[in-house]
């Protein structure tokens, strides 16, 4: 019998479900307050003591009876005869009960005068002024941050009972290798589990990651038993789809209640929820973002409806630089990043599915779309979740366009004058239109050079040629990629591999075949189109194809022969008004330091003969090049 | 010679000698990826190898030739006599290009019907989809996050070489004692030191914190050289101000150069930087608070020139809920507690001074006042940084008046409902302005019982009778707090301490001299006024004075003698549009539960005879008890 589909519940009912099955533990553990940051207090804090135990000096000086100053003026200064050199922090004697600064005394002999009469009190920080002897200084639930343990410090305290959960973690799967192990074709390292140790770590939980289990019932039962026995909430990794090797949800079922598998989440419609022996049992999807929707969505709360400090929240309002679709009757999850664009935040989503985790780390942040939302039109305002520092935002540039290692090394440089780039890779066009719409700094284009330009018919319709102007980054050799070296004439004999029509690649390749007479359609994979130039790289490596175009750095990268017979050039478009923003200024800068220029010459593939070189559009001379001494910047 | 005035600079200019004086060690080290969360990566991390490497099966299904199921359709079922069962992750064999997923089959013997040709590539994951070989990872200056570790599992990635900087920390005064021993009168624990390992250690700084100096000068000069020898940067706590034992500078000064000492910030003015064999030297103030300053806003903004995490900053606009004051001149930063009421978030500034820590444990951020600003008006807008999740706010009752330990074991109670109270310790008065202003929930009053209301005029006028109800928590005893027991007639005898006029306290001790016919000036300390019951018990158990008014609960706590012959009532005095609240609705069940309850009663001090009764003020009767039952929460 064929599984076909999991019956799905809603998010809403799945957490309901989750938070009303389970109590707390009610485990606790000492804490030295030294190790106690981000933990949670669970008896309260109250002070051994007061601070300060008897009267101190507020200040350096001299400690006096007040009754003794009084009248003391400019013109009848007074020397007290009864005194007490104190600095701040030094006790004030019981016979004294105000403190006259230092700057406010002229040396007497070995006495002080004074000009001005000191009021009772004056300057004397009182006993218990900080806090007094058995008062709160930390309330169960006290979330506890650096500063807290220095006053814990002050008032005596050395260590908190806080808050403890033991979290068993288990890997299943028969493709899974540890972390360290090289994985063959069809193996993956455990990351999810190793993810899920660390995210719910930061609680302050104990995670125990158990050694990885095979695709096996019985074994995973075993492990599962152990988990619980050992645990307070167990988190199992994977074999939660419904495919003929995913048993996690059978052996739930065997030693104690599934109370949910399967809910209306993108990503992470497999995640399932178990009791086994009063305890939680959460079953991790095994797609990288799915587990991470489950760890974050459901372990987490889990974690704070049990009084555990949750992941901090950020919200920001922000503008969707494009559109996003969702579908209706999920609760999606979708990363996004967030930048500012003068006044404006602007969030740019990441919709390349479960398993690219890549996207979570170029992303800052994160979208829910509602159930009831079918997605948001560009210019949408909604909340996004940051993961980042916000102040991270302010120093980052958003390049969006075509992606090429040259940029790579370029953002790498930047960290060192403090800024971010952050680039999405979505094309030239989708460069172009975000450049013209407001939602990045610039846009990295990948131009076909010199007379290939004027048929790139996409880029004219898409500038506002006078307010834009062009960096070159660097002139990117472009040719036939293959294991064998071959040339344009073999391309109708061989297996070939095409990428997406407007993309550069595809505009040489038809200019070439345009100018070789040959038609398209005699190319056998001219329809198989991957995304960039690796992809038809990693492709041919693979021996799924034989040959493609792409660039020189990258066939040097995969090892492949290469036949060059074009040139594009690696340009960033800008506004002209961006000019004035330093951030800019200095990211053009760097394009031409030296430093920058050896890094590409030593990665290879790059003609950097006028990189750096500044240049304008205008609607008569398509790239004129600008003399290098003209612009300021 | 008496040392008069530190001579200030800007915090401006104080920063702006600091960055450019230091150039960045170029320290790193190698992490392992699972103690990687918040470090700083050094050496840009690239991928080892594609992910996938070969191309997998992104579905449960059969893998198949495209080109077989040309034509399937529901008439004209096709059933593939080549295919392969594939789960999701299976590499799809080399001579299938596409996958259907096994919903969409029908199995016919041991092979599949499908009713639908596949296109090619269909539920395939090209290799390289989530990254290729060589290909950036994360960049140098990327900060770690959990979610990055489960990536960089997965392109196998096990270390970093991370940024790495070496602190040295130096506790200097002859009055500090270890964390773990008891301090004696005089005596504090070096807690600024154990703060500044926690604060700067959350960067991945190796903090060494050095043993207690006493204040010589060669012992400090000793313990410096020392610090610089091994680190590449030093902090030495204290002796940083202008009093007769204040050897850092000069220390600083013989050991290599002073670049400033003093800045016009508020706290931190006496902060210090050094420069020694080429590595900075700061010398933190000796006041909690002033230490934070230094901390904050010059250790931490070194390190992150230097290419470290800054502490995450999280704004927010809010408005003042009391007027702050601020010196010209100096950059001032106060702590401020945030808290919801209805839509704005409103920041109430704590202004006790540099020595009270309770106000940053309090607090959940801060602002900063620039130098040009001489203070903020009630109700202007700000930017305030969040040291907490923001999330936490929503979840915050803010309660302004007067605090009794009543409210915090309140406070311990309700954050088991996940909620958290703010009390802020400012008087009944200040409590029923809040009210009137809508800058509480709540205002915690303490309320002379019965027959003494009516002369407590400040209360009628700040209330709106018709819109305030009032829930009473507890009946408190009030008397005179002695060592020896002294009664009423004693009063005009011995050594009186006060408290401020118009709190509770100084209202019961009015009534009780006007019942008594006694003349206040009669009374010695009558004019000598501490802050709240727990001051006048302190100030009495050390022997500053003989007698004071205070409550039952708080005498016994400091073992002192009690002579009651008032009470006065705790009450919460909420508007009445709150009490939709959900938060409000919990607060006030648990006021009724049998677990306060028994918490009071465990206390002492406490007559819980109507405790939690709701009453009602009207015109007419100021009090009026409302019988139980008519309040439906």
């Amino acid at each position: 019998m064929v599984k076909r589909y999991l019956s799905l519940c809603s998010l809403d009912h799945a957490l309901s479900v989750m938070k009303s099955s389970f109590s707390a533990p009610q485990r606790t553990e000492q804490v030295p307050i030294m190790e106690s940051v981000g933990r949670v207090v669970a008896t309260p804090v109250y002070a051994g003591y007061s601070v300060p135990e008897v009267p101190l000096s507020a200040m350096d000086g001299i400690a006096v009876r007040s009754r003794d100053t009084v009248g003391a003026s400019e013109t009848a200064p007074v020397t007290p005869g009864s005194f007490a050199r104190v600095n701040t922090g030094n006790i004030v004697p019981p016979e004294f009960d105000a403190v006259i600064m230092i700057e406010d005394t002229w040396e007497a002999g070995d006495r002080f005068q004074i000009r001005k009469a000191a009021a009772p009190g004056q300057h004397v920080r009182p006993a218990g002024e900080d806090i007094r002897e058995g008062r709160l200084v930390l309330p169960r639930g006290h979330l506890v941050r650096a500063f807290d343990i220095g006053a814990m410090a002050t008032y005596g305290i050395t260590r908190i009972e806080a808050r403890a959960v033991r979290i068993g973690i288990i890997p299943t799967g028969s493709e899974l290798v540890a972390l360290g192990i090289r994985p063959g074709p069809g193996q993956v390292v455990e990351s999810n589990t190793i993810m899920a140790q660390v995210f719910l770590g930061a609680t302050g939980a104990k995670c125990t990651r158990f050694p990885i289990v095979c695709d096996d019932p019985g074994l995973i039962a075993e492990a599962l038993r152990a988990a619980v026995k050992e645990n307070d909430f167990v988190i199992i990794s994977a074999g939660s789809s419904a495919g003929t090797r995913d048993f996690t949800a059978g052996v739930i079922s065997s030693l104690g209640e599934l109370l949910f598998h399967g809910v209306a989440v993108k990503p992470g419609k497999p995640v399932m929820l178990g009791k086994i022996q009063g305890k939680p049992v959460l079953g991790l999807p095994g797609y990288p973002l799915a587990a991470q929707t489950a760890l974050r969505e459901f372990a987490a709360p889990l974690l704070e409806s049990w009084g555990f400090a949750p992941a901090p929240k950020y919200p920001v309002r922000v503008r969707l630089a494009q559109a996003v679709t969702s579908d209706l009757g999920f609760d999606e999850f979708v990363p996004v990043f967030v930048g500012r664009i003068g006044t404006s935040l602007w969030g740019t989503p990441f919709v390349r599915g479960p398993v690219v985790q890549t996207a979570t780390v170029k992303a800052n942040g994160y979208t829910h779309i509602p159930a009831a939302v079918e997605g948001y039109e560009a210019g949408t305002e909604l909340e996004v979740l940051l993961t980042t520092d916000p102040g991270s935002i302010e120093r980052t540039l958003i390049l969006t366009g075509t992606l090429d290692p040259a940029l790579e090394d370029l953002a790498n440089l930047v960290h060192d004058k403090g800024l971010f780039i952050h680039a999405s890779s979505m094309g030239n066009l989708a460069g172009l239109l975000a450049l013209s719409r407001h939602t990045c700094h610039a846009a990295a284009l990948s131009l076909p050079a010199g007379p290939l330009l004027r048929e790139y018919t996409p880029l004219a319709r898409h500038i506002s040629v006078d307010d834009t102007i062009f960096v070159h980054i660097a002139t990117i050799g472009h040719g036939i990629v293959s294991r064998d070296g071959l040339l344009p004439e073999d391309l109708t004999k061989v297996r070939f591999i095409n990428t997406k029509s407007e993309s550069p690649s595809r505009i040489v390749l038809d200019a070439l075949l345009n100018a070789r007479g040959i038609d398209a359609t005699q190319v056998n994979g001219y329809s198989t189109e991957v995304s960039g130039p690796g992809a038809v790289a990693g492709a041919i490596r693979n021996g799924s194809a034989d040959a493609g175009i792409c660039t020189a750095g990258i066939a040097g990268s995969y090892g492949l022969q290469f036949v060059p017979f074009a040139s594009e050039d690696y340009e960033l478009a800008i506004r002209r008004e961006m000019l004035a923003d330093p951030r800019i200024m200095s990211l053009i800068a760097l394009i031409r330091t030296p430093d920058y220029r050896a890094i590409l010459e030593t990665s290879g593939g790059y003609i950097s003969d006028t990189t750096g070189m500044a240049r304008y559009l205008s609607k008569d001379t398509v790239l004129t090049e600008c003399p290098a001494g003209t612009m300021q910047f």
